[in-house]
């Protein structure tokens, strides 16, 4: 979104369905992790190839094939064949930077979000292309590099406890959708803390790298809600019963995830809009500062410009200057600039300069 | 909303109704208090622990049970176990910083607001979660911590006088929500105040502190209208007879409560709008003082430097320079420094700096 | 509205119908005036209390009993009484600051508009909150202090020309109506004028007092459309057939009122516009004198001030000058001088600044 | 609309249907115009009265009736109890500054349109309000003043080419409308060549009667947007079939001509946001050329000052001072000048002001 | 769109279907293209004459007659009446500038899009008018000028792999609509480039030409939007089903183009917010640097001014000035300077201005 996919360009006009994959390779190998429970068992490793999937679904076990890394077209093809996908949902699997939504294939239904983190050094959100596949008793999830926020959705699998092991395949999805949606509050946390310090910085003693971070972190907030705003009508859609894979027991969840999605773009809109106003505010001190460096140094020339006048006058040499030689003709000048210099003052606080 | 929850993260990937809570610990130890009635009987007393409800409802006798203090979660667990509340609603009711919703669970309706006071020494919004759950014949009211907006509509019912006692649990449930949003307009007030008192300090005598205290309460003011904001939808819901749990005749009465709601939205847009225009005539009148100071300078500057030249070339220490032993010399020179400075006068008027 | 009505916190919490006058008492005594009229015949009079309005309806005549003054809560109760209103509405009457709206309570219409009329010393639009409830065969019309704009329509009444004596009380209630629209047109022709004033005087002469005056009128001009704006959505439900009360015939007349509210929104924000605009010429204008000021300043002191310090060098004392006493150093230092200046001017000129 | 109609309160108050003309009286005489034709026949004439229009209609004749002129309010109501017009109707069509929209009086169908020009001298976007009735074969069009955009559509008539002559009232009236959104484009082009030329005049060398110009322009382009905005729902309404008068054939002409008002509010509002980026441009290009005039003067004083100084400490005459009488006193002087104008000069640099 | 067709008043109050180019000749002759289709043969030639185009339609061959140059009006006529096409069709073929759309004539639907593409030297966006009819059987596209962007189109069918030559007409419109999506992200990606450059520019070392720069790279990106806009709406109409000539099969791809619109859409939408973002952001810069110049500025003066006026009081050639003939009189001076300085830098310090 934000980011612009750089080798976008690499597909206009090919054929859909033509895999190219678009986004950096972030990972070496393309690796596929498979989770497969019911209520009471559960089995857990990683596989070679897709092939190694048991094909077979018994209507109560739930297999979840994660599929990190999408730079190996060929692995990719060879799991969008072994689940009959569409030619469509190959091409956006593959093809990261694609808005988050969802899109009911009869068979299956495809979700995209983005799972985002954020670089605490680089002050940067780092963003990752989420494809889920949700289909009659199994889950599909496609990552574009090793590591996610799924920990403690595997941790809940593994420990039997809460209501995971015991639903179906679209009450995981729901458990997928909500801790990148948990996270996000992470993420925000961050942009929270970064906003808080740099407005104490640009109200302290603000340098012009202030101002670049300002305009740094803006960009992130506006990134992050980009990515997350298409979220709330997709959320519309899981809750609202449109898709028949997901049980009107599981849609009340997914009304939880909607109500998160929501209050996350209304904190980055606040965050927003703070910074926005902190820009404002600076503007004005600027201004204000600017008015009182002004003042002192126009009441300082005012002041001294006239007398120093005076004063140059009488060090001129003419041969004919009368006041030189009068007995008081010094004393008179500093009687002169005195008045001068009390007149200018009377006029600076009539103006309130002082 | 717009004060992030800073512990929110805690939660990310949870299971849903893993009830953690988020929020500051803000009472010592949860208070049960509870208010039983019917038109004839009243009961009002302080209770240890939910087991004291008593749990035949008549259909006639309104139940309130009000808790106080969220943070300790097997109490409020038990309280959900009782009434049989949802695992999700148990997470929002101790997940302080909802967004206001109406959620309708078939055998009770769960309402979350904002119940917001005002902090005279900050000038801060201060807010708290209020979560009603509206079942059967009862009432619970759910608060972070102790204090309330409710005590006239207690005086009401203890006094027996209007409709409340005749009524039954969805006008307690009214009554409540009255009673938050007309305090909303104590806030509005106090705000209102605040903003007129920096409009006369930023029009008379601004310093820096003005322009931050204009800041912070413009954040206050967008914080009030963030929490006030999703009650709006939440109103229209209420009032257009989605939810069974209120009889006709008590919507109308959230009719007036939303008319109240839009009001206190638009009052706080204006005091908004109030500031930004503020802030930008304060912004012209800096430019025009500054212009003002300038003018001064330049003219004094302008006025005098090239006759301090002048004087300067006359204090030159050459042997030769004919114009000093002039008779008419050092008059000569006052007529050239006269013209010049009449013609720069002259200058000045043209160009309306006079 | 805009200006928030101060003793609206007085109400927080209490049974709604409890009667609390919210606004400034703006008239000493409550006067009730009647008029009932068919066809033929034409009763005017003021009456003492609302027991002599005749409370036998025959169909075809039509009473408008007027109330001015809303401060005698027992006086305003006792004609809630005699004409049934609901509770809700009867705080809505004594509560002024409502937001206009249409409320069906079957037995009657109970309309809020906002009577405005325009201070010309203060430049201030002076808002007076009118209700309207609209029952078979009677009009009850409450405003809060004497004097109104409906003198027109009891004109037309007296004199029984056009169709008002031949119709019913709806459409009364759209003279009455339209006569407030009408009059927004007044207010808007001195708005504009005051707009026209201090856009003249910001591009002639302008002073701090004509930014603050914008200011000002930027507020009346907010204040006014936000006062109206609701009307708009209640003159849709008038004109599309929501209410039994009225007629068909009459509908097409407020589809009428409906146009002109409208316009008179749209003409208020062409003002508003036209204002920010102004004020952004302004502020350009203000750079650009600035420039002007302190071009002049720069060329002037950069032309004298290494002069001045040239005329400086030989204005000192040292024993060993060897310039000085050379025949031509005196020439010599002019011809430096002028060079000097020659270089500058020309300096200048390469960059416009002359 | 953005200009508002001056006399408009005259009217406040009054019964609909009093004819009061509220606009300037922009032609001496009211003149009708009648042409009249069928597929075989055409006739063309002034009239001096509506009573010479013909009032049998054949089915297939279409009659059209332009009316010059509206000030005198016998002749217009002349004509509309001839073809029996509405009061409403009759009052809109003298009450000039009406919003563009379409009411279906059933007997007739009642459009009201602005045909705009553009004064050539005075740079200003001139509106006339056009109103049309459309019944049963015939048009009625009423002018303020003489001269219109539509001698093309009459010579299309008088040539009898074109589906114009074959069809009926409904696409005359449709002729009547595509002429006058034809001829915004011929506007729209007048103020895109004006904004060009600010825009070079801008860039190039401003004077404050250029921010005056962009300032006067801008208000040209926002009361064409809002003299047009209207017309957009209007023409939904046409094209989308809501009009009995309109046939199903003719519908699609006037899709086109919604096309085109689209496109032409599109271009308005492309010109405006143009002018509006222009300004920031010219506000930041000031800015800048304020800093560079800033750094001259800066440089020059900050480098002189001091040693003017420098000289000023050896003109003084104290009988005391040994430095004046050493014999490398002078050169040394010149020494520590240089050395200070040239650790100045490299501290410039270092801050990159040279 | 933004750039207004200069010659669309030619067009005014003409019949609708009197076909005037407006636009540019952007082409010497026309061209036209024929390439023909099923899933085993494959014809594709450059003919003379429309005449040349086979008019039977056998269900399976897909005819595509493209058309390269508008303005030989006699050519496009022809090829308007060898398909039946309706005179509005026509008229909006060769009248570029129009907004995207489609229309549905029955026989056939009608498309206009934009096809863009990216003058490198200019940083300007191109924009062609690109029509495309869809019929039973045939595709007609109109283009402006020769070369556009759909080679790897024609190499798909010439290949005939994938499935276009095994479709219909309708997945070759899906086919040219995507490509001419496809290529908006080529434009983005060079928008977004330049963007960057200048970015960096104007952090780095901005001339006044950098700020021109920003202004029109925002023109070209505005003007990217406005002509992508409509195509939003013009997709969801494809998706949804409204054509009968688009079949529910190829309604999927649709859908595809319709996501891609929207990211193209949001794209350019960051693309201005950065560009905002970043001018507020140079505003601020050179506001502060401003303030940096102006506090050397003053400091100088406010130092030295003083101490200049002092030296030029005892550089006065009074006869009577008892100081100079003071043992220690110099040296006091110099004290005095000293202290006067000394205090001047403490006063700075505390005013943080050091
Ligand atoms: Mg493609
Ligand atoms: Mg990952
Ligand atoms: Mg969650
Ligand atoms: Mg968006
Ligand atoms: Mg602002
Ligand atoms: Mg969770
Ligand atoms: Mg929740
Ligand atoms: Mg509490
Ligand atoms: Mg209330
Ligand atoms: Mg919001
Ligand atoms: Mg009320
Ligand atoms: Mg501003
Ligand atoms: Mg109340
Ligand atoms: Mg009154
Ligand atoms: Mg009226
Ligand atoms: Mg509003
Ligand atoms: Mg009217
Ligand atoms: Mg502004
Ligand atoms: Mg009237
Ligand atoms: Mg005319
Ligand atoms: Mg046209
Ligand atoms: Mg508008
Ligand atoms: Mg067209
Ligand atoms: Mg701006
Ligand atoms: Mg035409
Ligand atoms: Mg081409
Ligand atoms: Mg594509
Ligand atoms: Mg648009
Ligand atoms: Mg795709
Ligand atoms: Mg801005
Ligand atoms: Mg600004």
């Amino acid at each position: 979104m934000l980011r612009l996919q750089k080798k976008m360009s690499n597909k206009a006009g090919l054929s859909p369905g033509t895999l190219v994959h678009i986004g950096e390779k972030k990972a070496d190998r393309v690796r596929l992790s498979l989770i497969s429970y019911d209520g009471a068992r559960l089995q857990e490793k990683e596989i070679g190839s897709v092939d190694e999937v048991p094909t077979e679904r018994d209507g109560k076990t739930v297999t979840w094939l994660n599929v990190d890394g999408l730079h190996d077209i060929a692995a990719i093809e060879a799991v969008g064949r072994c689940f009959g996908l569409h030619p469509l949902v190959m091409e956006d699997i593959v093809n990261t930077g694609q808005r988050p939504k969802a899109e009911d294939h009869d068979a299956y239904l495809y979700l995209v979000v983005r799972m985002l983190s954020y670089d605490v050094e680089a002050h940067r959100v780092v963003s990752e292309q989420l494809s889920v596949v949700l289909g009659n008793g199994y889950i599909l999830s496609f990552q574009e590099r090793r590591g996610d926020v799924f920990e403690p959705v595997r941790e809940r699998i593994r420990k039997g406890k809460g209501a995971l092991r015991k639903s179906g395949a679209d009450y995981l999805a729901y458990a997928l959708l909500d801790a990148v949606v948990d996270h996000y509050f992470v993420i925000l946390e961050h942009l929270n803390a970064r906003v808080e310090d740099l407005e104490e910085e640009l109200l302290g003693d603000p340098s012009p790298d202030t101002l670049k971070a300002i305009h740094a972190i803006k960009k992130e907030i506006l990134a992050f809600h980009r990515q997350v705003w298409p979220l709330r009508d997709m959320m519309v859609q899981l809750k609202k019963g449109e898709f028949v894979h997901i049980s009107k027991a599981t849609r009340l969840f997914f009304q939880d995830v909607s109500d998160h999605t929501v209050r996350a773009l209304e904190t980055a809109e606040s965050l927003r809009d703070s910074l926005n106003s902190l820009q404002d505010l600076y503007l004005s001190i600027l201004s204000n500062r600017m008015n009182a460096v002004m003042k002192v140094l126009t009441i300082i020339a005012t002041l001294f410009i006239p007398l120093t006048f005076i004063a140059g006058i009488y060090g001129m040499n003419f041969v004919h200057m009368p006041e030189l030689s009068w007995k008081w003709g010094y004393p008179a000048v500093w009687a002169v600039m005195i008045t001068v210099a009390a007149g200018l003052l009377v006029y600076f606080k009539k103006n309130r300069w002082l």
